[in-house]
């Protein structure tokens, strides 16, 4: 009975360090002003006709329920969250959103790609300046800085809009192709390119100008210069260095111009982004971008809207090559010994007054001997073990041992909890 | 375009409350000992064939995937969860294990029940003893009067092997049935209930009996009396004693034997238990039990196992029926105004700054006046106000103002975040 291919089963040693990485997102989220949605995991197969087109579909699980209708297991989280939000009329702007929720793709199981995994996603609605596409790119940067990769990723920067006017300049009208050959530029070898920009409706000069430029670094201080000139090019320009000053005014790591990250789907509007690790190469760790007429879509008018997805697994694996993947459990808890069943009860009183000065509280449960239940204490990591005996159980109180240093103290029970406090603190 | 029957959108107010459901849950749990796992959400039908029969599978969303499998979204933990416990062979006894995901039923959506729901899972595998009972029904007891239900719940506890012997007494040999039948039996009238256990082969007169000795309750100093003489029934009986003044010792809420409380599932072999709400009728708001012989159906050799689930959907209908739902959000944030966009840059390192010291900041992004953006401030009940205009920009400080008592101090930035706390602290 095994579970299915692409699937995983998480045990405990490995959710803490996902815990971790769960809670970071979401508590930096919060300290953003953004606020959690939960929305289903099941949706109608519309939903997605409507926005993604077929390829995503087809990459779906999808089924016809028990009530004759077409539905999907959430592929991802945009269309979702627009529609919870074209359904509301009340809302006051700016509407600031996160979610994290689980989300199913039909796709060959690989390194970095999973049928089943975790996604964040963050959103936010109303305003459309470059202070919002700032303050939406400086929380994934925040997120990833608190997982402790700050300096160890590049947040790379740039503009559909821009992309499509530098396309355009070549003569093609087949924007959403040129740029779907753009998105596979690194990994593709350069005639490869040139052939389907080729088919595209690019000649090769002009199509190896673009790439020439596409692939120029940001430091190069001539690439400015080349492009400014294309009509239309200044004031986007602008607004994306304007964004990158503000999201750098936030984070410590690289935040850089780049004109190969166009994002594969089809819906952003303007400026888009992705992170990547800069020591070990890897699939983008999150990405996002503005898209502004999503609502439109679903509900007749646009409005403005910017967000990004962080899947668990890319992120996850990078932090495991890095070495700083956390799977510790804390020591800060006690492990409750009795030497006989018949104080059972006591030990019981014993580990609710523990649990409600906060302090984790394990019972040994096994009805073994004093000397094998200590044992397990100390297995078991916790810093204090509390001892219930005989002479303990009479005089209503218990013997404290510091698992560390091994001193021992009979103390009253209505001061335990503080004792233990004292001896966890005491590192 | 709208959501499936039965599923839910959880906007933010909504989510404020349960992620304190949520996390209460899962904090509780951690104090016991309890440690966190998560499985697909998607399981091979198998799964559940082997386990809970066709009703259960009848009743659930199931399909063919594009590679020919017959899967299920899952409808319940315990085969998930017992699916990974058997297929790892380095566990050390016991595990205690929670888990807090999504199930999906196809059934009816009814108060109290919809098709997509979350459910909070606890178990512990290993020893069987009358402690290691009573620890998981404390686990869920602290849960519930974590969220403030201390003392308007009842705990039902039962024994399947009680109940069994009690059966057999009547001369029925269809002890399933019968169960079947005292599940169903506050929803049913007395006539119903004899003819359907005339059914399983119950004589008129013995199921009287018996149904007269279940719904006496265990506060009738006589009810021990009359099951005691049952042959088998005083160690079974001894053991449920045990548990419930162990369970006692942790929760000021009423710890009952209840003979009605039999639970519909049919893997229990030992203990079972469930809580109601006393001021309000409810559904069972949690419920659990002894399952011994699940592992054994999956692996071969059976391994003692208790647990319990508790959905998300019963406890919040009765939290708010009973006014202690709780939807505030925080007001421990700053809000950040500028007076000019040419500031935001400043604003947005202040804004790391605060949320560094473990403040909430919200920057305002929309670009409107001064006196436009203190009123968003004002709306978004912040406590404090951060001012940034053209004389807090040129010297590198910031104004504070606490929007309670309308105080305001101009203060260096590196002092901000500490001032910023006090006022918050300050109530």
């Amino acid at each position: 009975m095994e579970r299915l291919r692409g699937f995983r089963d998480i045990y405990p040693e490995e959710m803490r360090g996902r815990e971790k990485l769960f809670s970071s997102a979401e508590s930096v989220s919060r300290s953003y002003g953004y606020e959690k949605i939960d929305f289903p995991s099941l949706e109608s197969m519309e939903l997605y006709r409507l926005k993604s087109g077929e390829e995503l579909v087809g990459q779906t699980f999808s089924f016809v329920d028990r009530g004759g209708r077409e539905v999907t297991l959430v592929p991802e989280a945009t269309p979702s969250v627009v529609r919870m939000l074209v359904s509301r009329k009340d809302l006051s702007w700016p509407v600031r959103w996160y979610s994290f929720q689980k989300f199913w793709r039909y796709e060959e199981p690989q390194s970095g790609r999973l049928r089943e995994f975790y996604q964040f996603n963050a959103d936010l609605f109303g305003p459309d300046n470059h202070a919002v596409d700032a303050e939406n790119i400086s929380l994934a940067a925040s997120i990833l800085d608190s997982y402790g990769l700050s300096g160890r990723y590049e947040m790379r920067i740039n503009s559909r809009e821009l992309m499509n006017l530098l396309i355009a300049k070549t003569g093609t009208s087949n924007l959403p192709g040129a740029l779907a050959v753009i998105d596979r530029l690194e990994k593709t070898d350069q005639e490869t390119l040139l052939k389907d920009l080729a088919e595209c409706g690019i000649g090769k000069n002009e199509a190896s100008g673009l790439l020439d430029l596409i692939t120029t670094p940001a430091s190069d201080g001539n690439l400015e210069n080349r492009i400014i000139s294309v009509p239309g090019v200044e004031p986007i320009l602008k607004r994306v260095k304007k964004t990158i000053s503000l999201v750098r005014a936030t984070t410590q790591s690289d935040v850089v111009l780049n004109l190969s990250t166009v994002r594969g789907l089809s819906y952003y509007t303007g400026i888009v982004f992705e992170a990547f690790g800069k020591e070990e190469k890897t699939r983008s760790i999150l990405g996002g971008g503005r898209y502004n007429e999503m609502a439109a879509l679903l509900s007749g008018s646009p409005i403005p809207a910017i967000g990004f997805g962080m899947g668990d697994v890319v992120v996850e694996g990078l932090m495991r090559k890095l070495g700083i993947w956390n799977e510790a459990r804390t020591s800060d808890r006690v492990y409750i010994c009795t030497s006989s069943e018949d104080y059972m009860e006591y030990a019981f009183s014993v580990s609710s007054l523990f649990r409600k000065s906060g302090i984790d509280a394990e019972v040994d449960l096994s009805g073994r001997g004093l000397s094998a239940q200590m044992k397990a204490a100390s297995r078991s990591g916790s810093r204090v073990a509390v001892i219930i005996g005989e002479r303990e159980y009479g005089s209503r109180k218990v013997t404290l041992r510091n698992m560390v240093t091994g001193e021992q103290q009979e103390i009253d029970v209505s001061n335990a909890a503080a004792q233990a406090k004292r001896s966890i603190l005491k590192r």
